[in-house]
């Protein structure tokens, strides 16, 4: 279908971010991704840790030309007495705030909810933390690993313990966190949905912790062991009710995902392995016989795997339709051909590194050039304080400066 | 402070559920928490299958009680030649369609992108799958595992080689499907706040793919790959770059997290252990130390651990401020007190199982007592066929038998 262009979608909301680390300006990259002016407050000097998280340039880490991108950067010292009220003047201007500062510290600032609705009426305020705002633990400290470690997730990475007796893994990324961010852009949006429509004039608190973020992600896991005392344990790399789906490696040592769990892939699996009978022998007939029989039935498929490189394997699988992956590493993804040809892994100008490899926008919009979202990346810290500062708080140079000088901004 | 009731979010949202499996439905399941009219469109008979998937009761799954909450259930064969006109009837009356069906076969029923247009000026059509709507491999079966394998998260959940030479852990739960839900119902809010903002009577196309969803969180992992070419790899229970941090097996068989990775965190951490000598030692003293040596200083940390009780250490851990958590299991989650506090987990009434164990809505909205926003539970196969028939096509009980008579329904 032909679709006529189209503008940013968020490009009449506007953010405030008082984030720091990842949850917060995870839900801030994902509106501003869509079009929102989101301006970011960061301390002057160093500015966000994350700027140095990861492998380190002249201008710093790599990531952040990720994290901060299509953000504006202003600079404020919120522990300087004169913060809180250019904070709220900012407020006064936007749509949301999302913070992710622990429970209580916006408050000893005086940036209490109300203060927010008072500078803006119909204000959203989004609460980002490890625990959230209430209940008996809300005033430790939140911690993504500890997130994803209450909310289950942890637990469940791991080999059963008749396979292997090392600790369960993180996911290697700060998963967490990410989700976290994403329930928060979820939350401001469906906030200023219904602030628009009721034009309410006081401010709507949406509260996202960490933990729980990842808890409700858990299927029926927790009903399960409610009624039946079932604790979901971990099933490594298989998939517990559909047989095969396992990793397996290739001559090559690269591994590959099979998924061929229904009696009809499974038949098209028997042949390519050179063992059509399998399909009709009584063990592995049905996935109920399949599962039964999962051990030498993986071990037959490892040895098929074994046998050839995993490009070979791979472009039997994929002819013959059968669900199948290499397990991609960050090589495997910046050489594949789909991902460039949606323009989901692009090169970007960023003043700050040259040339630097993006993710695309999620989700892609029809109508708007992929790598056209993507309109600056992240920012210098400060960067937009005096673009800011006059065009919000019409604040002259002069005024400007003197904040500079007293080490305000 | 005190808020006055507010009503749910989105409760002037219509949201048509083309879906079935995980993706799309838990992008609904997203939005009906929030307060969405979600009316879910199933094949009669068995509905959709995650109906029958994990612990099987008389009534169906109990994971189904939570996937189908808040939802209206209207059973529609879309291969009847009837069913395309009473799509886009429905579609007619609603904000947003969600569908995850394979790129391609709406059109083939007719429901291309212009027809639910003409059907909904303005409309909002979010299309999820494996591997998007374009591109060499849109064709291709989406599936869970190979969405993550392919977004470069599977790779990454493993210990390091020099530790384990087994493959790659699922994270045990369809983490991958539920993140796209999630940007699938960002895409959704996002889009309907920009057509109520211009007034566009054409249809927003909102394209969301499982690989993208889970790619979009690798950090700078892509960028320090194409820069550096150094291939981001799983780094087990750790965090690379922050020691100590880790998973240590207390004396009753308890993994415990610990993270005192800042130099006052460890020097606490370092007393508690009754080693406070450690904190100045030259081969602990900062982080950068600590890394060369984290091998030794995680031995020693795993010696405490394993001389007392997972409880016994998690209180002086608690004490003492550093972030700590037992990784969780269900059983752990269900018992927490916190997560009651915060009514996270609750008992909710189930015409069809009983009193259900379920997560609360995430986000939290303040203002609204979170227990009442799980409206209903997963409802039964065509629950309220009779009722949005009538309601919002207007049809008659006598309309609706003869539907019924011939298998549309």
């Amino acid at each position: 279908m032909s679709l006529s262009t189209v503008e940013p979608l968020l490009k009449n909301l506007r953010v405030l971010e008082l984030g720091h680390y990842i949850a917060a300006p995870y839900a801030t990259r994902t509106l501003a991704d869509l079009g929102a002016d989101v301006i970011k407050v960061e301390p002057p000097g160093t500015g966000d840790p994350v700027r140095s998280w990861g492998i380190q340039e002249e201008n710093g880490s790599l990531w952040w030309s990720i994290h901060g991108r299509n953000k504006r950067s202003v600079t404020l010292n919120l522990r300087d007495p004169k913060a809180p009220e250019l904070v709220l003047k900012l407020a006064a201007q936007c749509d949301v705030v999302i913070e992710n500062y622990k429970p209580g510290q916006l408050e000893k600032w005086g940036l209490t909810p109300e203060a927010f609705a008072k500078a803006r009426p119909g204000m959203v305020l989004v609460r980002i933390s490890g625990y959230g705002q209430t209940g008996p633990e809300s005033k430790r400290a939140g911690f993504g690993v500890i997130g994803e470690a209450q909310g289950g997730l942890r637990y469940l990475c791991a080999h059963p313990p008749e396979i292997s007796d090392l600790p369960s893994v993180r996911t290697g990324v700060s998963i967490g966190d990410s989700i976290t961010g994403l329930y928060g852009a979820i939350g401001a949006l469906s906030a200023v949905i219904a602030q628009r429509e009721s034009g309410a004039q006081d401010v709507r608190v949406i509260d996202v912790a960490l933990g729980e973020s990842v808890l409700t992600m858990l299927e029926g896991i927790m009903p399960e062991y409610e009624r039946y005392g079932m604790v979901r344990q971990p099933v490594g790399s298989r998939i517990p009710t559909a047989s095969p789906t396992n990793a397996y490696k290739s001559a090559d040592d690269h591994w590959i995902l099979i998924a061929a769990n229904s009696d009809r892939l499974f038949a098209t699996l028997a042949k390519l392995m050179g063992k059509p009978y399998l399909a009709t022998d009584p063990r592995y007939i049905s996935n109920v016989n399949r599962l039964e029989n999962n051990e030498e039935l993986d071990r037959m498929i490892g040895e098929w795997v074994a046998s050839s490189s995993a490009d070979d394997a791979l472009t039997l699988l994929e002819e013959a339709n059968i669900p199948s992956s290499k397990i991609y590493t960050a090589a495997d993804i910046a050489a594949d051909k789909h991902y460039q040809a949606r323009k989901m892994v692009t090169m970007i100008d960023d003043p700050l590194h040259g040339k630097v490899m993006h993710p695309g926008v999620v989700p892609m919009i029809y109508g708007i050039e992929r790598d056209s979202q993507i309109r600056w990346t992240g920012p210098s810290v400060g960067q937009h304080t005096d673009e800011v500062l006059s065009e919000l708080l019409k604040m002259s140079p002069d005024d400007v400066a003197a904040l500079r000088k007293e080490g305000t901004i």
